[in-house]
């Protein structure tokens, strides 16, 4: 496996030439371009840029919407649903969040649930949006059936990511981005390509029996919650996801549990939809409707010191502040280009030529 | 081990009589009894009237009010902080999750934020209340620390649980209900009363070892995250926990992390505390605030059916809906009576002749 670095710049660029390629108009591409990137810049390279010729193909297939009438479609003053009208999940998140943000400038709290919509990029992105106005940003999204409940030999759950952002003072802001399994599928295939064992609680095969066969997915197998097995909290991840997936979808009016429809384009999405598209939900507090900002911050900065700070089993492993990170990724990929392995790249360039834009190497 | 069977009814008289000796006005000991109960009748009784001799030595430690004046001491039309005044948690909970639902009726969703508070018994019951009022309600607490975050060796987050309660139509409401730790102080009791080992993944002893000796916690040792290890994502058990603090502590003026004051007499609460007391957050948004009551309830209803009748691994094991368990205990109690464990009822018999009340058997 080898890296080649790229540029933020460049890749920028070329990740908006195959939005606009697409479509889309110049803000949108621009705007999914830099959710797109934040993912590759904060190191999750799994939701950055190695996805852009899944949003391709789910356009070709004229299940991506390039030019979507994204609109409120019910409201209240703090509450409001939007229909993101098959449009990219990385413009229909921010559209809605933004729309939580000023609701919660008015109100202190804005809370909006998404149907119509498609994968969004990573939670945290939109979180964060909140987090710039010193406001709380809460950002969740089901997808596409890949866990098991506990007990159930079918998937029936996506990954189904939460994620809590929270402005600190002077450190950085406090991130909680998770998905609802044991283990992210991503890291499945990471074992795939090495052709090496999983370890136990990460995945069972169509059985439902417990597997460490990386292969066990592909085959027909789900991914496990958070907590692996009844015995070690497996109901908890399950609920949880449960809790995103009603949140995002039943109450949106999108499709929930085994019917959401799939990122990759040869699978085709359910002939009886109950619902939507893929269904977020995000929700934005101003700080300051519980306690003046500062104050906030200070004790953040107070909670964030005493964790950095723990006694560890490792004295070389420090406790790390959810968040952080990323954070650091950021910093150093801004500065030195991001890596990506050679399989993107000339993923990326056969889309180039597809596309009939410049390749990226 | 022996049970012995008390009707709801015996039981009220005797925990109402309990917290009126203690001096609570009358609305207020029955509020109090109300919270413990629903608890035991649940079939949480790690949560319920075990717990009653606790609070009343915490209250002739004087580190309750049994007369507190609970006000609103920050908020705007959608968000509040309230100080609990260091009144019961069964009482200050309800004040604070009655606000955000009144907040929810006029402007769509309300959040509460709780300092100076103390343990406010089952997160269940105060979500629930937002659901009688077809909102979905939102329900968390931090806790005294015996958790160790992902690398750490020390108690730094409580079992902090997080609640999310949803009205469902024909179905009983979905309660998913759960501390953010792999598993519950309760069931390493039970396993040091029975001199069992405990499985891998629970706790770790005092050098931050994994342990499968249950006295591992007595001894200096801490709880694990959600998820159990860094494979196996404690990280996300621990960030969760994260969460749950922040929102319940930082954002209110409570104590948090290492800070909280523990719910046993017997130790005391830091001499340099970094707030006041417990914190709880609430939150409380209108279903009809996204889409029509009915619509949204239909829907819960299918999503319950589906996951109900999910394929399982033995086939005599169905998925299991969260709250389901709770329900059925509950209609099952409120008919056959709870039962009590004799050391239970010994203090609880213990606790009336110190109180000069009948006692309870």
């Amino acid at each position: 496996m080898n890296f080649i670095t790229f540029s933020e710049v460049k890749l920028r660029q070329f990740t908006e030439a195959v939005f606009l390629k697409m479509g889309c108009p110049a803000q949108d591409a621009s705007l999914a371009t830099d959710v797109l990137l934040k993912s590759d810049l904060r190191g999750i390279d799994s939701h950055g840029v190695a996805r852009l010729s899944g949003y391709v193909r789910l356009w070709e297939k004229e299940r991506i919407n390039a030019h979507p009438n994204i609109k409120v479609v019910h409201e209240t003053y703090t509450t409001a649903t939007v229909d993101g009208d098959a449009g990219l999940g990385l413009v229909v998140a921010p559209f809605a969040m933004k729309i939580a943000i000023e609701k919660a400038k008015i109100y202190g709290s804005g809370w909006v649930a998404v149907k119509n919509s498609n994968h969004f990029g990573i939670a945290g992105y939109h979180a964060l949006l909140a987090v710039e106005q010193d406001m709380i940003g809460i950002s969740m999204t089901n997808a596409s059936p890949l866990v098991a409940p506990t007990y159930a030999s079918e998937r029936l759950l996506g990954t189904n990511p939460m994620c809590y952002a929270f402005p600190a003072g002077k450190y950085p802001p406090v991130v909680v981005d998770m998905a609802t399994a044991a283990a992210a599928n991503g890291k499945l295939e990471i074992a795939q390509r090495a052709n090496k064992p999983i370890p136990e609680g990460w995945a069972q095969d169509k059985d439902g029996k417990t597997t460490t066969d990386a292969n066990g997915l592909k085959e027909g197998g789900s991914l496990l919650p958070l907590g692996s097995d009844k015995e070690h909290g497996s109901h908890k991840g399950y609920g949880l996801g449960a809790a995103v997936d009603i949140l995002s979808a039943v109450l949106s009016g999108a499709n929930y549990g085994p019917w959401v429809p799939p990122f990759v384009a040869f699978l085709e999405p359910s002939a009886n939809p109950v619902g939507e598209g893929v269904g977020h939900f995000f929700g934005a507090m101003r700080v300051d409707g519980f306690r003046p900002n500062q104050e906030f911050k200070d004790h953040l900065d107070n909670w964030i010191s005493r964790f950095k700070n723990a006694k560890t089993v490792n004295p070389n492993k420090k406790v790390v502040i959810p968040g952080e990170p990323e954070f650091d990724f950021e910093n150093e990929r801004k500065k030195n280009g991001i890596p990506l392995i050679d399989a993107v790249v000339n993923d990326l360039n056969e889309l180039a030529q597809k596309l009939n834009i410049p390749s990226l190497s």
